[in-house]
């Protein structure tokens, strides 16, 4: 627990300095410089230019700070003109709009009497404020800003969160407290998948019907998109729309079944999966009406890129319509991959029609797919590959699924430019943009959504702007625990959401036993979770839907075991683990009758149990370690297999707390050797 | 851990019935009955008035049942017009704005098909709808509201929170969530305490310059106050507004100097206190601002009373003033209490010029106030009885303060009728209205403003709606914990805020050893925490600011700690302890690290060390008394002494885990002779 230094390695950590606290993404360089920039109630804050987003920029700059201090902070004008807190110079405004290549660098300097932000454009500045946030800390005399030198720029152009806000609804304070927080991690495109089979999200005022029947009531107007899409602007977030067209439709078809290849009656989807409804490819009927709705539609998003979906066309309607097949027999498709492939040409002609480049998912990856198209990948690394090697260029998303709930060790390993990439040409690797973290809504909620974006996206966000070589596991850990933190003053809800889900699900008992089991658990993903038990109608609000993905105290437990399995000796290794364990092992007495009664966590009664045998088989296996005694064979191998049999889901839930125990088991195991 | 279940003793006790969870204030007769209703993802609600107040209430029911459930609820239309899940009827509509004496009964009917509330007034069904929201729980199916008959009505009419938004600014959005809240606990009167030294908080058209220069730039907009005041009355709750004078004015002088009897120039107040700038009372143009005022203001609020505050006049300008001497000799006044009199006389006839009736601070009590005049006591409950017994009508403060951060057992001890007030008259008792928490701002601000007034709020309104012999403290805190929770729901945040502002003072560090100490203690009030070092520039973002006026855990354990008193072989209380004490014993070697340059909370060294002494105490303790040993007396008088000191403010924070372990020692020290 002492005051951590996290620095970029070698050179920076040898210069003498005040401690930068762990920033994320890392900057490209940092160098510490000696004292700090205090913070009080008055700051001021001046750019070389006259600019909207750089002024509501400061004020949003001010009020951070005043929630990550707790001071009142006015913004005053500086008392020296020329010596402003935070002074912010731009060699020019840069792209009105945000704009994909556009130059984000920064250079961040602060010194005791304020902070200089240097930046080609305005992105460029707000990635340094966010820096400059970043930076905010206690210290010695209060809060303060560590005196540092800092320079700054993106790997990639091209670095995104997914939402879907189709298969559950998300509201627009949701995006908007999401849009803050990507902003915190210098993420720099919001892909909105706005319509999908269980939900079309968007008002058309040329087909009213859409949202109508699509939505059950819940879709954004008009004039919400052109306020989010101006919110993000403000923050240099582009906003790319997806409509995912031709499959992945059915919520359009209870309002406009003529667009469909199968025949009615069509209702919302309200399962999960792949679904046969698809759109007509053989009626020019449909084009017109895509040529329509892009016309009503494209001028609300300002970004040049549109996203089309092309994702999971199971063909099935296509192959028993006769319509459909007599269309591709005129046309000689031999496939529906063909069919889909003369579908994507004439939505691309479409979108060029109004002024759009067409972006979808890898299925849609075919020659002849037009000039400027951006495949997005995500069923495996190799497809893109293809992509780049057909001169389309391409951002990832496989491995950056957030619904699988994999851990950020996992995330922060996928490399838009490692695999099969690593053998790219110049040319090649620069036609890859970047990346995407997807949040696909299967089984989150505007409640729980927060908690499995954040902190995560934060790894994928350092992966995308970071040098390559920034790798370590351990360090973003531990900066990412910061930043989660920090996140939090965003008003993004990942944390804050947690004990009062769990309180409700205790009912009219304290829920400190519950948060102990909650602590030392975690969530299973789409993977685990998916099967019949779910629709759009099944409440999340079960304990697993309480739950992170990565329990922040296992990591640290596990921490502990290592120095402990390391050295024996480590008697502040052995208390923290004591402690804990002992909790762990007392904690079922008083869960299991809150248990009793209660349907919505009755499931956890057997998880509960294994939570109080993993702490006194902690808590023995700690004597033996300690006492540097053998212990017996049996015993060790009988309690590893249980601990491994922990760490399979039940209640679609994770027991964390296996693995400390486990490391010790394994340390006893190896002495015993 | 049990499953609690909180009824009304005796009677309704005896019956078979589904559990009811712990209510609160609790009614006046609750009557379990088998069975409970389902709480579906639909739900239907229907009153027999058309009546927008209803349609809203029910829009937030629905919304509430929402949150309290996590299951997306859709409102809609009864299957069966005769049996929507909640059926409203109303005799009448009653006052279009709730009216002081309005009749607020109700009656409440669960059953398994829906939920029936029958009362006389729309305030009435909408105190009927929180007490069928503080029935949800989770039960064996799921989420459900128990089956069962309430029939509920309050104890007195005026059931207030002041709020004091001059001292410290709250904006719109905290005050709208404390009226969410107080309507969940059945207050009635919000008290806007909107002018004082530090902040003239209110838009005056014709006198501009009172906000612009009396309130930094942190007032209300005229549309904003309305939008407050129609905000309460959707929850039944009226809007009383203060404008304390002729004393606490300061902040009016900067604009207007001319009303002060003293020479200027003026400032906003930055200190707290009692200031010796006041209005001048000699000039009749002084009186004729206070009608050209509040004729201006006044109808911005319906309610017919109107505070003029009166409070600490210390009369010091006044006896400096050579204008405001020769004006008390040519009326034959003998002393400031005679000036005041008469400033509170000129007063009440411009209120009931503009309809309004006058309510002041006790020291306005003098006879021929005007009839009508409701005094509200602070300074001692006999004050009250004064009023009453000259004809007023009172209102009791004195006891409510929820700034001196008391016990909620303490506030729960003063009765507006206990004390000098149990041998009234029944008239006399009549003239007793009820009460009113009060929260005045000088160390609380937005942030923290909730975790002051709430739960606490919460055993005040007990007091005031519940009967006069609903006195149980256990009973209360045992509710209160639960209601603490529920009311989370409401958007109020007394819970949320604990953890962000402990992980801000952590730094880099995470916060969980700093939790541990948290958990342990309890923020001091105004009484132990003023002084020269607090002005309105302070920051309240210190330790002491994060925390609540009483620890949850620390309760719990003094529970744990006198059942096993009680009897030294209760296996789950000693382990309650055990795990615990053995937490706090090894927490100082995790938090001192952290608290190394750290400004904000290096203060906690000395209170970190006592908490693992408490610890260490606690756990040897335990092993006496379970083992049934007697412990040396000499080290028994020592520990309970250490015990006793470290409930003295240190940091300005009282370490409350010593009273748990201070029990144990109790018990040693009575088994010992």
């Amino acid at each position: 627990m002492h005051r951590l230094l996290l620095l970029l390695p070698i050179a920076a950590a040898l210069q003498a300095g005040t401690p930068i606290p762990g920033l994320m993404p890392l900057p490209t360089k940092v160098e510490p410089a000696a004292g700090a920039l205090p913070i009080g109630a008055a700051v001021s804050a001046t750019a070389n230019l006259d600019d909207a987003r750089l002024e509501s920029a400061f004020d949003r700059l001010i009020a951070r700070m005043t929630g990550q201090t707790g001071i009142a902070i006015q913004r005053v004008p500086p008392a020296d003109p020329a010596h402003p807190t935070v002074r912010v110079e731009c060699a020019g405004r840069g792209a009105d709009y945000p704009a994909l290549g556009e130059d984000e660098s920064y250079r961040l300097d602060v010194a005791a009497d304020g902070a200089h932000i240097a930046a080609s454009t305005v992105d460029g500045a707000l990635r340094g404020m966010e820096t400059l946030l970043q930076l905010i800390a206690p210290g010695p005399n209060g809060f303060q800003i560590a005196a540092v030198h800092i320079e700054d720029r993106p790997r990639f152009p091209w670095r995104g969160l997914m939402m879907d806000v189709s298969r559950h609804w998300m509201p627009v304070e949701v995006v908007k407290r999401n849009l803050d927080a990507m902003a915190a991690v210098k993420l720099n495109v919001f892909h909105w998948h706005l319509a999908d089979d269980q939900g079309f999200r968007v008002e058309s005022k040329r087909f009213p019907r859409l949202a109508e029947r699509g939505s059950d009531g819940h879709y954004y107007t008009q004039d919400q998109i052109r306020a989010v899409v101006a919110y993000a602007r403000d923050r240099g977030i582009r906003v790319v729309p997806e409509f995912d067209i031709p499959g992945h439709t059915q919520s359009w078809f209870p309002g406009l079944p003529e667009l469909a290849a199968g025949p009615g009656p069509f209702e919302i989807g309200r399962h999960f999966g792949v679904f046969d409804p698809v759109m007509d490819p053989s009626r020019e009927e449909t084009y017109a009406f895509i040529d329509e709705f892009i016309g009503e539609i494209a001028p609300l998003f300002p970004d040049p890129y549109f996203h089309i979906g092309g994702d999971e066309v199971n063909g099935k309607q296509w192959n028993q319509s006769p319509a459909v097949q007599a269309f591709a027999k005129e046309h000689g498709f031999k496939d529906t991959l063909a069919i889909q492939l003369y579908f994507s040409q004439r939505v691309h002609q479409i979108l060029e029609r109004h002024g759009k480049k067409m972006i979808g998912w890898d299925e849609i990856l075919q020659p002849n797919l037009g000039e400027g198209t951006v495949v997005q990948t995500w069923r495996n690394q190799a497809s893109l590959a293809d992509s780049v090697r057909q001169g389309y260029r391409g951002i990832l998303s496989w491995g950056y699924y957030l619904d699988h709930m994999k851990p950020a060790s996992y995330l922060y390993t996928v490399d838009p430019l490692g695999g099969v990439a690593a053998q790219f040409s110049a040319d090649e690797a620069a036609r890859v943009l970047g990346g995407e973290a997807c949040m696909w809504a299967e089984l989150v909620d505007a409640e729980t959504v927060d908690s499995r974006i954040w902190p995560r996206a934060a790894a994928v966000a350092e992966r995308l702007w970071s040098s390559k070589d920034v790798t370590d596991a351990d360090s973003m850990y531990t900066r990412m625990a910061r930043i989660s933190r920090v996140l939090e003053w965003t008003g993004i809800q990942h944390r804050s959401e947690y004990q009062p889900m769990l309180d409700r699900l205790a009912g009219e008992c304290p829920a400190a036993p519950l948060r102990v089991l909650a602590d030392a658990s975690e969530a299973t993903g789409l993977d685990q979770r998916h099967g019949s038990r779910y629709t759009t109608f099944t409440p999340l609000n079960r304990f697993v839907d309480a739950l992170p993905a990565e329990s922040e105290l296992a990591r640290a437990l596990e921490q502990a075991a290592a120095r402990l399995a390391a050295n024996p000796g480590d008697a502040a290794a052995a208390q923290t683990l004591r402690v804990q364990f002992a909790v762990w092992a007392a904690n079922d007495a008083a869960l299991a009758p809150m248990l009793e009664g209660n349907a919505l966590i009755e499931e956890l009664k057997p998880l509960s149990g294994k939570l109080a045998m993993a702490g006194a088989t902690g808590l023995r296996a700690l004597d033996y370690l300690v006492a540097k005694r053998a212990a017996p064979k049996s015993w060790v191998a009988a309690q590893s297999a249980e601990m491994a049999r922990m760490l399979k889901p039940n209640a679609e839930v994770v027991l964390a707390a296996a693995r400390p125990v486990k490391l010790l088991l394994d340390a006893l195991a190896k002495s015993g050797k």
